[in-house]
């Protein structure tokens, strides 16, 4: 960590700030410029607060040198990290050269609603089947989902066709409800739900974390940090597009984290294409490119009768769509496996 | 709500739409243009998912002609809602023209900090003490609050003073330890925690909602009407600042939220400089702007030996910092409230 | 073009903004609705300035149903748009099927520097020639091109070459310089230098122009009009990232923009990686992916001697860098054309 | 500037790397870390490419330690520095504790018109008057301004009032017109136009410098730095807002960046509330909230038929409405400068 002084600051108030320092078992080294003078804080870091150093009155900037996430943090664990979903012969590897398709409805609406998607998805290949039952929605007035009976449905989907299942958790509370997920996936809305995060972390099942609306490549692997930091490394990081100015598309899909997330850390990375545009006819073109720019997998909203959704209809593929995007998705993978 | 239908829209079609829109109570007007067809949707259309109509193959876009807020909304609400805070002759009143200064540390560090600071901050004319027991941060390696004992502290520090008092929950299981608290804070991070949010609704107790990271004013909007249609109506906006592309401040205070939201709803709106900035230098000029702008109140961070907080230091006002600041924001509220 | 009334209008005022919508030439009908009257304008709305509309004490909003560009719109001109850049027999189709890759230095430095970086693309697949001779600088004390020079150095490597040249105009006065130029290029700073603009559009050369710092994708084709508009029909859009709030890459790369854009305009899109991710390590996998998202060329930065050019060393490929990202561009372009 | 190596850089590598420095005059210290080796680079560092340093293979990050301004910078010029706008008795000071409000309309439009709306805000206590001739349309079918006529119409309007003129120029060619123009605005999307600000630096006269529509505040102050790098330090800065991803107003009014400004340069800092937001009603706010946040002037449209305003009429008070505003800008101005 890098702490630049204001000019004019006194022999005593740096010395009052380098023992402050040493007492947190931090050492200093001093670098006097012409114009401005620069102390080197050597040690573990991670424990001072950047925010406070950088608020005190001789302190002009500070800039951290190295980032402040250790389990999650490629320099430390420099093998990709594999995460295996489900059991026995239907298990799913994602990660380190192994690539996987999760598909389903953004809702689940009915026994025979999920079981007719799940089949049709297999039959296209992919190796997860999704479904909510909790559904995050920005208006109270929006369907809200099936909850615990659509955790059942999901059960029964998987019994039919082997998939492992993956569905997303609002609540610390629910995690009893979710023995029989393969995957639990936190949302974008909650990647900051530090609570729900600390308890995940507790258990051993594989985490889905989303990127925030908004949040940065630092926070996503911050947030990650905090299941890890609980004894749960099995984390597999989700880009779906992020806020900006433009209205065109819902977000933006930010591909180019793949290869920067590739760069600073060994967890596994996948994109979700359908939420990130909200757009069907966009979800075919953003999904070949995201496994172009190496994604290690794909989350794909497909549902039978998508005008009749309870929900994010307008992004749903029809199982036909999906088939030609996964084929597309599979000559693309052969290219980079090369 | 709007619908404007592609070109090359057969009679068949939009027939098949038309009969699915009647199906759900909605009345359709129908205006054909040279280029373009629109359809006029009339009825309680906060029922009508505008993802999945404009997913759809007919549709090239849909807008919204009313907002999808009810209980939040001065279109039903022409009156100020005013929020009483605490009871007795120390309540607080928030709103139609009541102003209120919530000041305090951080973080809630012991007993002797807390009731420092709440007799300094009363003394400099806060009515309302604020402090952070459970604290959501970044990394799980900063200190995350004193938790329980935090919210001890500070019911003490509400005996010595009288102060009504103020804190962040995170997590519904926590709300029976909120009994004394006066009123409860929603952070940023938690603004779309839904299932928090639909606890909180079932409470009688005021609620302060910050807005967050990036949230837009409709999103928080709908956020307060998640505790509203649980019942509880006595919500308080606070605007902390949104992420922007600089680097210069931790946020950008968005000001003109405050008129904006003025317009939108009923309810009070507060603003909270100090994080908005993360910068101490910064917490006057924006407190006397918020202010300028109308604001119904502030929330501003004090600690008395801010190179020692725990957290946050860099924002934290000194005492005799507040006091300067309160006596300007007071200058200014005798302009605004000519 | 819709325009919603605010509640308890009076008839004389709504009266009044037909009578002056109607000396506008354009045809109102009036849709009342319980709560809300809505206006739909019917006839050439381009003219009508919806900032003013929208800033009338009686209108609550206005919303446009039709574009504001014709020119670049697809609706008008079903067909893709096909670009030739140079003559005879080196030139270069972009649009409707055919795929260009434009690679090339920064900045021009020196003959022999951009002799030997041309023949290296050429050979490696390249069909034009970029180079910086007028540079757009951040900071007045960096680099700022070999301006007229340059020009001629970029002439002498087309003779020896045969590759169309492609090069940045910061000033409208520069035009006679440019007569040798093939493909003249707008930077991003330049997106909304109208004057520029239509100084272009008095040409009859094709130019390259680049997306805006932070520009909407309406933005970008509304500049697109104002070239068009001159009587220029031979524009290429070229996305090259937009600002985000993240400070991992530089821009945040928006390759869903493509599939957007291609459903709005007929123009030909390309895509720069390099100044998108300012990293030269990002650019392989970000030009694979624009590829994989439907792009019709992409604009890369090569350089003989990264470490030593003169301005953005840090994204340019080596030569022989270029030549793996050409061809795995180019497996990526068999499955895109089947 | 710091620059930190990657791990596993070589001894020879990074000798290399440091005698390239020391050829550009630059000295460098090492400090070794148990994770990495940071090099502090000492003297003239503005000469620095920072993008091509960060973008060697050895190198991890680089991050300045010296803002790269120089002319605009605070630490060289501590003191503010006070634009005069204007000869005679008619001359305005700006900045120093000096403040003023422009006022006039978007659009220059008749000779009536500008002198109607010149003397209304005369009298309400503007200083200065602005009027655009020349316009910055996203679109080219809206009204691009009359003109060489709109200065000629300000000029009049200049002798029959007193009051300085404030006009945009969009092309460095028409300089020559603007000879009776007291303060020459370069507009926000021109902020980046450096072949116009180059120009621009050559002539006495002060400049208005608006805020790039998602400039940072670097980039504005070094936007500043190539007209005062010309001999021209007359230049006065404008906050305007910036975009954001919320759509309820225009931009995002960003008035923390008057306090940073303040600290960052010596320059004046005005702010342009009716551009920022978009909407009349929010200008009275937003103008009181800029006084109380510091600003040093105000720049507010005004005019006298708003409805009929050829452009941005939405946005322009009535000149009623400006003397109410005028009155409590000043109210608040006593306040601050107590």
């Amino acid at each position: 960590m890098i702490a630049v002084l204001r000019n004019g600051v006194t022999e005593t108030q740096m010395e009052n700030l380098i023992t402050w320092l040493r007492s947190q078992n931090i050492d200093v080294h001093i670098s006097k410029g012409a114009y401005q003078t620069v102390l080197g804080l050597i040690g573990d870091t991670t424990k001072i607060d950047i925010d406070l150093l950088s608020g005190l009155d001789i302190v002009e900037s500070v800039m951290r040198v190295t980032e402040p996430f250790k389990s999650a943090n490629r320099k430390f664990h420099p093998d990709d990290t594999v995460v295996t979903v489900g059991k026995g012969e239907n298990a799913v590897k994602i990660g380190g050269g192994s690539f996987a398709i999760i598909a389903g409805p953004c809702s689940v609406e009915s026994k025979e609603q999920i079981i007719t998607v799940a089949k049709a998805v297999k039959a296209s290949g992919a190796t997860l089947l999704r479904g909510g039952a909790f559904k995050p929605r920005t208006s109270p007035y929006d369907f809200q989902g099936l909850r615990a009976e659509g955790l059942e449905l999901l059960t029964e989907a998987k019994k039919v066709t082997g998939l492992p299942i993956v569905t997303e958790i609002m609540n610390a509370d629910h995690i009893p409800l979710f023995e029989d997920v393969d995957l639990i996936q936190v949302g974008a809305r909650n990647m900051q739900n530090f609570e729900l995060l600390k308890e995940l972390g507790k258990l051993k099942k594989p985490i889905l974390l989303k990127r925030g609306l908004a949040a940065t490549i630092k926070e996503l692997l911050m947030s990650a940090e905090y299941i890890m930091a609980g004894g749960n490394e099995n984390v597999i990081l989700c880009e779906r597009g992020i806020r900006s100015y433009d209205t065109y598309t819902r977000n933006v899909l930010d591909l180019s984290a793949i290869p920067v997330l590739r760069g600073l850390t060994h967890l596994p990375i996948i994109v979700d294409p359908s939420h990130a545009t909200g757009v069907a006819r966009l979800v075919k073109p953003m999904a070949m490119a995201a496994t172009a720019a190496g994604a290690d997998g794909l989350i794909i909203e497909v549902h039978n009768d998508p005008k009749n959704a309870l929900c994010d209809g307008a992004q749903s593929l029809t199982p036909e769509q999906f088939d030609d995007v996964a084929k597309r998705v599979e000559e693309i993978r052969r290219i980079i496996a090369k």
